[in-house]
């Protein structure tokens, strides 16, 4: 009775958001990528899921992609005079929400648990989970040497080229266990297009996630983050390229592959259709207006059903 | 060729920047008390350092005697809607201040290091000096119980009947090792108008420093926070009350015998002048203007020089 959203930030979030409107809250899970957070001012920063949680609350800065609408920086103006570290912009209202998360891990809550808590206060209903628990960070490894994900992606705009990445910690993980009960009760499952690298594969990377999703039955589907080839949003084209690969839906199809049961391609990649040699399905797959999250969100949902064989 | 001053927040602050107005940055230090320091939110937070700093830097909030001027609350606003806890109150601004002190000390910076980079970073010259670089608690323990200072102070407004004063930690501190590097050259003391019991008691309980203070030879001279049998400010005649003793200058030559060589009266309490069995001198210390407190903060120095048979 439930569907399951795997994200990252800003363009999962906009599908999410598309899915939350047509779903009841009891209908609908967000397994959000944690390989972002770190540290960084004593506090506990979740990227992925604040982007969730703000856009899911109308409270998202659609502007900068991520933070808060009418956000003020009278903290980072004061901080820069004091010297200190100012190249993750952290805005007034937004550090409430950080320091909150913080202070409940600190007294021992889980990450899932501090973000039930947070969503709530929000007035959100929807299970909105971390992939896990136990940290798992993302490094990306670069022609300079490996940088922690948000050095590469905030501090220094993604402009390192990339040789690859590294899930540290993964090993350890454990999927968040109130992903693993909702399985029983998973009527499908939905790859947002968000970042197959940095977004979607820190998910997949933490031990028997991905197993435990194949295994529910459901059907998987994703939608495709390149469009014409090129990123709607982000680095994943041109991760593609410094990876060596074609920046193509084609590749994100054999980079799921094995793992989804469909993929959704943008109407401008409609040749693919049928080639890819798993099911596809064409559909206008860039979020505009609220009407196209709305659109592709129902859409994801048909796909499931038609997979079921409904 | 250096003069230091004990002070605690709002009203050392005042007789502080009478000092500093009138003194070159380098003849002139000021040892604070970190007993109201906390651990809120994550953060060190060090009231009377802050106060006192943002108060020579001129940009303290005359207002409340706290924080900084042209504050703002967003992060506030965004912690009560999460259900944060909101009673010690952090304007956006304050929060950096807070945020680069925790950083540095969980570096391996000392308080007194830390203070050092902030207060220049403020453009501050002047040596200000935590009593300690170990933690020292006041609790006050009261009618209800014992209670943190600041729970004391700012969440429960000082409204417990006050029994005693402990000073946790103390016992184990060492005395700031730059204000021990300053008493060679050390010509004379002034005791700030704070509150005695809670904002001057703790600098004195760090063992040696008051010992080392004497020792140095230089006189001590104190302001009497109390006038005409009321405090100027905060809550030194109630605590004085409850305690049971006399809410009077002389009570408070009486609480500060054996260590300070001369207090100074307000002309309010003129008639105790020579009856006290130490010397006093009467001067307006009532300090509502900036002219007002270099007044005072040149009585003071003049008292010293007096004392020194200058």
């Amino acid at each position: 009775m439930a569907f399951l959203a795997l994200t990252g930030g800003i363009g999962g979030a906009k599908l999410g958001l598309g899915l939350a409107r047509i779903l009841d809250p009891g209908a609908l899970g967000f397994v959000v990528n944690t390989g972002d957070d770190f540290e960084h001012l004593g506090l506990h920063i979740s990227p992925d899921m604040d982007t969730l949680t703000y856009t899911l609350a109308g409270i998202s800065n659609t502007a900068t992609g991520w933070g808060r609408r009418d956000e003020t920086w009278r903290f980072m103006a004061a901080l820069e005079a004091l010297g200190g570290e100012t190249w993750f912009r952290l805005g007034d209202a937004d550090m409430a929400l950080h320091h909150s998360r913080t202070e409940m891990l600190k007294a021992g809550a889980s990450l899932t648990e501090a973000t039930r808590t947070l969503s709530a206060k929000l007035g959100l209903a929807y299970a909105i989970l971390p992939m896990s628990d136990d940290p798992v960070r993302t490094l990306v490894h670069t022609a300079d040497g490996p940088l922690a994900f948000q050095h590469y992606f905030v501090r220094d705009r993604c402009r390192p080229q990339v040789t690859g990445f590294e899930f540290a910690g993964a090993e350890a993980a454990s999927p968040c266990p109130d992903l693993l009960a909702l399985l029983p009760v998973c009527e499908g499952v939905v790859v947002c297009p968000s970042n197959p690298f940095v977004s979607i594969d820190p998910i997949l990377a933490v031990p028997g996630l991905k197993t435990a999703l194949k295994a529910c039955g459901a059907p998987i589907v994703a939608v495709s983050p390149i469009v014409g080839g090129a990123s709607i949003k982000g680095p994943t084209a041109k991760m593609m390229r410094e990876l060596g690969v074609p920046s193509t839906a084609a590749q994100v199809a054999e980079h799921y592959r094995g793992f989804i049961d469909g993929l959704i391609l943008d109407a401008q990649d409609a040749g693919l259709h049928g080639t890819l040699g798993l099911p596809t399905r064409v559909e206008p797959s860039v979020m505009a207006s609220l009407a196209d999250r709305e659109r592709l969100a129902g859409a994801a949902l048909d796909f499931i059903k038609e997979l079921r064989g409904g």
